[in-house]
């Protein structure tokens, strides 16, 4: 078991300290246990059963206000109206396959399409972030005939059986598959005197030799441009030119997942690959995509896609349906007529100077970093300087009895990882913010 | 490209042949050809832009109505209002993940399980039928600690890179996979003398051996047990059991893939292996599951699930959301309220009768077979018996025209998959009878 799963399963409920629970929850918790079994991943000690959410918050149903400082699904807020009345109509109206034209399947793939710079100009819909990452594997393979993946340490890129293989913070043995590589993240600590970029690009270049070496080939490197899973790794923007310059000229793929720092997160536009200055091979889409609704999206040129469909006759029935359009559509425009990236750029930078003021007073802080509303906070031992996921542990605990939800991330689990929905203003960044000191202070 | 593709891609668009299209609807095309690129699937030399649902029936933009006769997605009908309804509130209320307890999607689980015989107890929410699939491929591998799979010759099972491999009809080559065997689908006329039953288990035996020899082992045997998309082999009932006691003898698992005979479809309850009187080890869910709501599921036992667990920390993150759980929950209700399982035996049992009773004077109809509302129907060459897939074409585009929406199926194509919303009534059944029969008769 790697070191980061050995943290995060710290803020998974384990029934064998379940004893202390008050009668109602342990109820509730048992019908979970029994009926999803060994696959059951709650949150916490003592788990919280949800009954609505609103905006930023999320509600118990003890009536307990969460501020939602964790989940980036509800992108645009928990429950916005104008998704959630988007969804309500076109589930009565239509609700079909893409067999069929459907004008507003057409409409969101024209909105969609007209984020992406040239010559980005398909989309495959798909369901889930995992399946657009299981499409954008073949999309490399058949482009380039080889079968070689390379991505970093503790990335994260989905849930099914190949894109398991390029997800390694979900292995619970330190086994690669044969065919990947992982590199270190770009941490900018890592390489004070030198170039952050030449860095990365060399360990990929090192990683694409040996995969060569191997017989494996190079079909393409996979990032989420914020490394997410990784401890949030952000700056300096441009880190990614020369990483994606060197895979072109190798003649792999470079697969920019978007599932974390799309739809405006980094407060630098749409997508995080255009903050680094980059035009990818394949986009992949996912969590905030639909505020909720299950889907997903591969975007990507002509002609990569055309290499994938001329081998595998590739249909999938809830992609692209009109329900998904119409949610998909509904967030599009809640993130431009609420200025939702100018928002994540105010109140992450609100944010993060918060967190750097913190950093200044209490020593257990050793670093801030990261782009709109997307911040890791580590904690690290203050006399050794070792990373301290147990702190974190502790903060993720005392911060749920603040009426705030937050969680973990990173190699060792030490890092906050500090990702609301965009809908999160000044005012709730310092909330967390105090919060925050109110736990350290108690905590010296 | 094997000879089912060819069929189905007569059905399939072909931008070569559409200069007849009235200007807007070649626009609407066009528009769909520029962003879905070479993944574009739409069905009909005319496509159809569809513009509501209600019941069985679809609408187009010009306000034609189309009998539905081909989608079992919407399987209580299109556009339920009571799907609707729930889908609604709760998309208003909370839409969160599994890491929270949510009270509706215990509900569910425990509704949804309560139709499953011991020990098929845990459940596990996936976001597709592809994606219950892929976890189905790897309980059984790490169940068996072998990879070696079973399906049969024109199976169909899903998307993803690995289930893909067990997904012969999706190939445009004939390359199956290493660890993969082919079986021919359960068809009682290949074995008049003797037990179907017997003959399947024969065949999945040599295939078992010939995966050991090869040295992969013997992981598991996939099977929708209406074999949908060989071309629809429902009878006699039970002749899967010799089978089911096989793959237990020899280690592997039984995977009942039930996105095509489950939620009723058979007329004879709710799963499709309880109509062969066995238990699977594991069960697979996606289509029907949520009338249109992306969402699939998987059942199995607790142990076979905490094998899966061991190794892979599995999270779905739209899976078992609250509002799939309503849709889910929903489904349940309107098939029990309304009694679509009796319907289905009940319209089922007049359409098939109308049927035979057509193959009696159109000798162009070699076969009516399939149970409650899932009827395959082949058509032959009347001189050579050869299977006669531009029949089935001609039969399929002369539908359009009539106002029904049906499709084809079948290692030849040549077999029309009749297969409509559970609602279907024994009017709609009549209507399709007298119109097979019209265009029968304008065809000879």
């Amino acid at each position: 078991m790697s070191v980061a799963k050995q943290i995060l399963d710290l803020n998974r409920f384990d029934a064998g300290k379940a004893s202390s629970m008050p009668p109602v929850l342990a109820e509730r918790v048992q019908r979970r246990q029994a009926t999803f079994g060994a696959a059951s991943v709650l949150f916490y000690e003592q788990p919280i059963e949800m009954a609505r959410g609103e905006g930023a918050y999320l509600y118990d149903t003890n009536g307990t206000r969460y501020l939602d400082v964790y989940n980036n699904v509800p992108s645009v807020g928990h429950c916005h109206p104008r998704v959630v009345a988007a969804i309500a109509a076109q589930a009565a109206t239509l609700n079909t396959n893409t067999r069929y034209l459907v004008r507003i399947v057409e409409t969101y793939a024209e909105r969609l399409l007209a984020t992406f710079p040239a010559p980005l100009c398909n989309l495959v819909m798909t369901c889930t972030g995992s399946e657009a990452n299981d499409v954008a594997l073949r999309i490399a393979e058949n482009v380039t005939g080889a079968r070689g993946f390379i991505v970093t340490k503790s990335a994260y890129h989905g849930n099914t059986s190949a894109v398991e293989h390029i997800s390694p913070s979900s292995f619970k043995s330190q086994n690669t598959a044969p065919h990947v590589r992982t590199v270190p993240a770009p941490d900018p600590r890592d390489a004070p005197d030198a170039d952050i970029g030449m860095q990365f690009a060399a360990q990929i270049q090192a990683a694409i030799d040996d995969l060569r070496t191997h017989g494996h080939g190079f079909a393409g490197f996979f990032a989420d441009s914020i490394f997410s899973s990784d401890g949030i790794f952000a700056d300096p923007p441009g880190f990614l030119q020369q990483a994606a310059a060197l895979i072109r000229k190798e003649g792999g793929l470079f697969v920019a997942d978007e599932v974390q720092p799309g739809f405006g997160r980094t407060g630098a536009g749409m997508w995080g690959f255009a903050r680094h200055g980059i035009i990818p091979d394949i986009v992949t889409m996912g969590k905030p995509m639909g505020n909720g609704f299950p889907m997903g999206g591969v975007v990507t040129s002509p002609d990569h896609l055309a290499a994938f469909t001329r081998k595998t006759s590739y249909f999938n029935t809830f992609g692209g349906n009109p329900v998904a359009a119409a949610a998909g559509l509904a967030v599009l425009d809640v993130i431009a007529d609420e200025n939702l990236i100018a928002n994540a750029a105010q109140a992450g930078g609100v944010l993060k100077d918060g967190l750097l003021a913190l950093k200044s007073t209490f020593g257990q802080i050793g670093d801030v970093r990261g782009a709109g509303l997307f911040i890791g906070l580590d904690f690290n031992n203050q006399t050794t300087g070792a990373p301290d996921p147990a702190m974190a542990s502790y903060v993720i605990n005392a911060m749920k009895q603040h009426g705030i939800l937050i969680g973990a991330a990173g190699l060792y689990g030490h890092t906050l990882k500090i990702r609301p929905p965009l809908c999160f203003n000044t005012s709730n960044a310092a909330f967390f913010v105090e919060t925050l000191r109110t736990i350290l202070s108690g905590a010296n």
